[in-house]
């Protein structure tokens, strides 16, 4: 089927993604069948799906989803997926560990708990599997057969795994000069890892470029033209935290922003919870977390605009290296109206960071969890964070996958095989 | 307290470890009460845990399981743990996915059943984790303040992570020469991280010294003196594929072997599972998998030699590079009494193996995991494995840990972010 930027009144009508009903304007309201399409025909403002839950029973549903599978498909019923999702082939992610993080709670100064959500429990270590796992839906029905995306490294792995279990091709976009990790991780599936001489911003406006040539055609971009349905998974995590929680919102959460899409959707997700009645109508404050050397949102939060200015990013951080975040308008809206923040940390607090997590809660996390647990370190320092509330910090990556920005990490002695050694080297 | 490498009668008497009733010998039958221990006083045989699991009904057992957390201890009943072991600092390991690798089935040519058990998804990302939890509850029990091993690289970071979150001191011995992702992620957790100047069996032996010297007192290592208990956590393996086959036992199961401590847990897991009833009486066939550049399990089982003679391993399945496996003998009994076999693959065939799994489920293992499926290639090609039977093959690492296995593995392309560069690559 022919990529379309921009939604005919044809397409999709027929489609069985669950209780996803339309696609429908962020910006103006206007809504267009379900399709491959993500910006508006009226105002090109970023679509996104309407759902219809009016059928829902409160404590139906929260049943409905408590017997459900031990991953994201247990909420399917609140996503743009066929009821019989948990039947296909995918890589089933989600329901990751809630870590109650004591130790870090203590070394923070935190009372009023504190938890890691860790999603580098996911089948490729990154929240990523979440977001892909909806988009592969949406290829299916929309008839494509090659998975596509730009990556800052982990969406390549993710679309790349997802594509070899589920029978599809894949062609994935991403900067030249990624971690190792990432690349093999990416290339390690079979499919085609085309690197790219420019940064990610490069990477993802070449996409846009091929989506509207014949080259792209019958082809799924998770993070373009399929990203209405790709970003809905990211309300997983909303989902998982307060199920995980007993049913409670957090205090305070705190979100690493690449595009942003993320937190968006963590907001939208903590939304439709208290609209369905599944968990209080009380306030919560989202916190938006980036790396100093690309940091245009937290940038745009400080100095009070509503407009976001597009930077040239040069961090260890590189999921999160976008400079030119899509979502980010979005997300100051979200942190100014929940009461939140957006802040960001330097490389060395990042590296500081990512060894504090591992030193008190034996969790080792990439640069992106570094930059979550090192700005809710400094938000608590500023008194922005409220450390008797309670709050959790997302890890959205696997350490395993930034090595090099822990290089200087490694053994602590060498010896020969016997006691004198040991002793000569003090550790006796 | 001091480390016994024998039993005496007056230790642990009132240690509190669940079911555990008592060591045992696996040689003579010789019990001893519970303590950190792990050679018989009377024939030096290798002492297993003893359980009491008279009060079980198996229905309520049943039932009791399947309401429990999803990690490991929902097997607290059956490990030798306390039993509000689920409410103390540790991983949580376990619980891991059994994936219906339907399309790795259509390549090998299997019609009775094929699931990969992925164990990378621990929080460390090996089948580790399951066996430090157990090592830390008699650590706790037996009022060890330091956590310490010999590592081939897996069980470094598992050690060092769960060291860090239940707040002991770590010390953990690895060869000098272990790839960089199993190095960095047992240094990042913040304990002594020793390289050793020599192979595993050199580094193994040196901890066996330290052990009997004033300056490993008060140290638990969890797979010398807390071997007994350690060794228990591979027994949750076979309970949750049977679970999660739905209380039925595979008929055939392939297992990595680096000591053999894991396969003959197995074995001992099923035996448990068939004598509480929670599984039907049938048989099952289990085979042991090795890299050909350390295979002295799988020589000792081709040549029908009930000894194994130890090897000097050259292989990059680092993680199985025990050329003198402790539990090598014991393997060999399980492999023929069940009627399986050991058998082992080359480095090449290793590598293929991994890219196999990869390409048709999206599951990227360590060289372990490439081993596991390698030999069940091989096996079937050679007959011995049927595949009209369900099977499981056990994947029990990650592939990030073993980058430089599949280093060839990269970018298939690079360009300049242009559509004439795309096409000039041949893409479009
Ligand atoms: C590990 C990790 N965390 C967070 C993000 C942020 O995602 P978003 O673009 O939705 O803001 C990314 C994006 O690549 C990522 O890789
Ligand atoms: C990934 C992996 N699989 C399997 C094994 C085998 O363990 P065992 O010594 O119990 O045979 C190891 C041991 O280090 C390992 O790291
Ligand atoms: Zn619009
Ligand atoms: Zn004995």
């Amino acid at each position: 089927m022919a990529v379309q930027t921009v939604a005919s009144s044809t397409s999709g009508s027929t489609v069985d993604l669950g209780p996803a009903a339309a696609l429908s304007c962020r910006e103006c309201g206007h809504r267009v069948p379900l399709g491959p399409v993500f910006a508006c025909e009226e105002c090109f403002g970023p679509l996104e799906i309407a759902y219809d839950f009016s059928a829902y029973d409160t404590e139906e549903l929260r049943k409905r989803i408590e017997a459900g599978p031990a991953n994201i498909w247990r909420y399917a019923p609140l996503l743009p997926v066929p009821a019989d999702v948990a039947g296909k082939p995918n890589l089933n992610p989600g329901w990751t560990k809630l870590v109650k993080a004591d130790n870090l709670a203590r070394e923070l100064g935190v009372t009023g708990g504190l938890y890691v959500k860790d999603d580098s429990g996911n089948p490729t270590h990154s929240f990523k599997d979440r977001v892909v796992a909806q988009a592969l839906e949406a290829a299916r029905a929309f008839g494509f057969t090659t998975l596509s995306c730009s990556s800052t490294g982990n969406l390549a792995g993710a679309v790349g795994a997802a594509a070899a279990r589920a029978g599809f091709r894949s062609c994935v976009f991403i900067p030249h000069d990624l971690e190792q990790g990432k690349v093999v991780m990416a290339a390690i599936y079979g499919g085609e890892l085309v690197g790219i001489e420019g940064n990610y911003d490069d990477v993802n406006r070449f996409c846009s470029e091929l989506i509207g040539d014949p080259a792209g055609e019958g082809w799924g971009f998770v993070n373009v033209n399929l990203r209405p349905y790709y970003a809905e998974g990211s309300k997983t995590l909303a989902y998982e935290v307060c199920e995980q929680l007993g049913w409670r919102l957090p205090d305070q959460i705190v979100v690493p922003i690449a595009s942003g899409s993320q937190l968006t959707k963590i907001d939208k997700g903590l939304q439709e919870l208290i609209k369905l009645g599944l968990v209080e109508d009380k306030p919560y404050k989202i916190f938006g977390a980036q790396a100093e050397g690309c940091s245009p949102v937290s940038t745009a939060f400080k100095a009070g605009h509503d407009v976001v200015r597009p930077q040239k990013p040069d961090t260890i951080a590189k999921s999160l290296a976008i400079g030119n975040p899509a979502d980010g308008p979005y997300v100051l809206d979200i942190a100014r109206r929940t009461g939140g923040a957006v802040e960001d940390v330097t490389d060395e607090q990042v590296v500081d960071a990512i060894k504090l997590l591992a030193r008190t809660e034996g969790i080792f996390a990439e640069t992106a969890g570094g930059v979550t647990v090192g700005v809710t370190r400094k938000l608590i320092e500023s008194g922005v964070l409220d450390p008797t509330k309670t709050t959790v910090v997302l890890n959205t990556g696997d350490g395993l996958k930034t090595l090099d920005a822990v290089a200087g990490t490694g053994l602590t002695a060498t010896i020969r095989p016997n006691l004198e050694s040991f002793r000569e080297a003090g550790l006796a």
